[in-house]
């Protein structure tokens, strides 16, 4: 027995829990210390009425054995992917039902997709990047190559048309970072990626943040893009479903490769290695894109831009460089001083109780930012921003 | 790019979608015959009310921002991992809450978990077995040997120790036949995985339809599991859980490989690759492991458990051959006269109107065997054995 020895790559402990680990070991220290949280990105709202009703219901139908339901279909409820379909079709975008595959998140897809692919493509991936991106790469022992987001380039990095890749990580509006591509610049992605036979895996997690209407909230809507793309797209921050785990993953009927149709392959990974979305979750989501719920949810995320707001207000005061804030639920800090991402994080936690995430979790070019999320309470982003000051 | 071309080594469908196309081709010809389903194994029964009400509760704090949960651990809820260490205290195993793992599913942990191991082990798979065991491999390009289960054996193949493996999957009581292991043959397997320096996954899906109480309901019963054995559970069948999608995943601390304890590299898998199951459903999980609602659960099972004897009478009143059907929700029996699996399967469909799986489609030695399933209401068993007969 030879385990997968490709594990050993991986760096010591995954971000996240790092930052767990040290925030439970300060406020065991301080007990007295009141920490305001602004490092991961989860949800604070609680989900919007129209979910929760429609996951009552759910529950209750379950509860009776004239309308309980067992096994749905791998890929979702007809009802679920029908209503993405039409959240499609206002952004100008035209999808077939099945086109569309409801799975329990995208941090799960965006990993398990990787099983259509064979282990020796070429991994193109944003620095600084969502770590499990890298991770799962490094898991499946790809080489994966680094493109540098930068103040140059905005944190918008552009393909090198003397590079070739075969798997190209987009994420827009961006994790960490919170910039966001424009058309333009994802069209010149399409169509390197076409000129490459290569595959976007484009991370739509945060299309929902958009406000800008001459923005791209999905792939989709870039010419070119159903030959070359899949578009994993998750409720989590739309919905505040980071603890219910619902997301999406969009593959068009055009994308082949060699001759195979990706769709298929996906549709052939979760008919063998995954068994559909809990029902009840189906019927939240599908009450998230309803007329109803959209409303309700569009006032939780005029909610977080407001937060979004008056961090980058206040930074602004301060002084400091940053991207993000505006379109997207993040703010992506130089830190003062050319202070080390890590020491940053020390010094905000130690000094004023507030939880960042250090940029260099991110990658390489993250050493020497910090993220932000505009995911706390209004109450809370207040006073962090006075501790701050 | 290149696409992982293990795919095209798969068959061209799987097993219960090409039931499901030939069960709905057959109701639009003939809309009006009454079919009953025995075949994939889907609960009929409603979620017990322990559970329901446990959700709905959840439902309701998640819609409340008071007491709204976000991103919970990787690995499940501490009161969840609890509840299910003292189900394992109550079969005499011993568990650490951190030496279980909470999942969707325990088909997509199957499947997950080959993430660990590297391509080149061999896998050891009896037949007839679960499809997605082979197929999950047969991605991963794994070299797979198949064991025989028969008639002479009962179902229930042993180790051959001139032969080494490195990954043995076991599934008792067996899908899809039905037979259960005692603890003597399962102290062989555990013998054999030792000295072969293999990882045993069981599949322990179906533990909860366990009647005998010299059987063993879990592998870690059996001397020396805890050092090469991981083992895959459901609530799929236990809490009629198959459109609420929660499993759970047990790996010792003790089992380790190279030096490396799985039980640390199935945590970085899913830290890495996945996010949790949703807290509504890890609440009613917890709900069916309270004394309460297993009382109300183990109603249920003993429904189904009525069921399968019904059908074993009718079986042994015609002369069929099978196994199954007393510690388990599934009959295996021998076709009659010598048909072969399918021509079986569209016999009854056609003549009875029953649906069942083909043996054939759980591996070659399945070949002239059938399975049904004992899943369905008691008045649609009482009415397909009449029509048997």
């Amino acid at each position: 027995m030879r385990i997968n020895e490709n594990f050993q790559n991986l760096g010591e402990s995954y971000l996240f829990s790092t930052i767990a680990r040290k925030v439970r070991e300060f406020a065991q220290l301080h007990p007295e210390r009141q920490i305001i949280r602004m490092g991961i990105g989860d949800c604070t709202l609680p989900l919007v009425p129209a979910v929760a009703d429609a996951m009552s219901r759910a529950v209750a139908e379950m509860g009776d054995a004239a309308t309980f339901r067992g096994y749905g279909d791998e890929q979702g409820y007809p009802f679920l992917r029908e209503a993405i379909k039409e959240y499609y079709a206002d952004k100008g975008v035209e999808l077939g039902a099945d086109e569309i595959f409801v799975g329990d998140g995208a941090k799960s897809d965006i990993g398990n997709i990787l099983d259509l692919f064979a282990a020796d493509n070429t991994v193109l991936v944003p620095d600084p990047v969502y770590p499990a991106y890298v991770d799962a790469n490094i898991i499946a022992g790809r080489q994966i190559c680094y493109i540098s987001g930068n103040a140059e380039n905005g944190f918008l990095p552009m393909p090198n048309p003397d590079y070739k890749a075969d798997i190209i990580y987009l994420c827009s509006p961006n994790n960490p970072t919170g910039a966001v591509y424009t058309r333009e610049q994802l069209k010149t992605w399409v169509d390197y990626a076409i000129d490459c036979d290569a595959i976007i895996l484009f991370d739509a997690a945060y299309e929902i943040f958009v406000q800008d209407k001459d923005l791209p909230t999905s792939i989709f809507q870039i010419e070119g893009a159903e030959k070359c793309a899949v578009e994993l797209a998750s409720l989590s921050k739309t919905a505040g479903f980071t603890g219910v785990r619902c997301g999406y993953t969009v593959i068009p009927h055009a994308l082949t490769r060699g001759g195979i149709a990706i769709n298929k392959l996906w549709l052939r990974r979760q008919a063998t290695k995954f068994n559909g979305v809990s029902y009840i979750t189906q019927r939240g989501a599908q009450a998230a894109f309803s007329p109803q719920g959209m409303a309700q949810i569009k006032g939780s995320i005029g909610y977080y831009l407001v937060n979004a707001t008056i961090i980058a207000d206040t930074l602004d005061g301060l002084g400091y460089t940053y991207t993000g804030g505006k379109n997207a639920p993040y703010i992506w800090l130089k830190c003062p001083n050319d202070m080390p991402s890590w020491d940053f994080f020390d010094h905000l936690l130690e000094k004023s109780g507030i939880v960042g995430t250090p940029g260099a979790g991110f990658g390489k070019m993250g050493e020497g930012y910090f993220r932000l999320s505009a995911f706390s309470s209004l109450e809370n982003t207040i006073e962090a921003m006075k501790r701050l000051g």
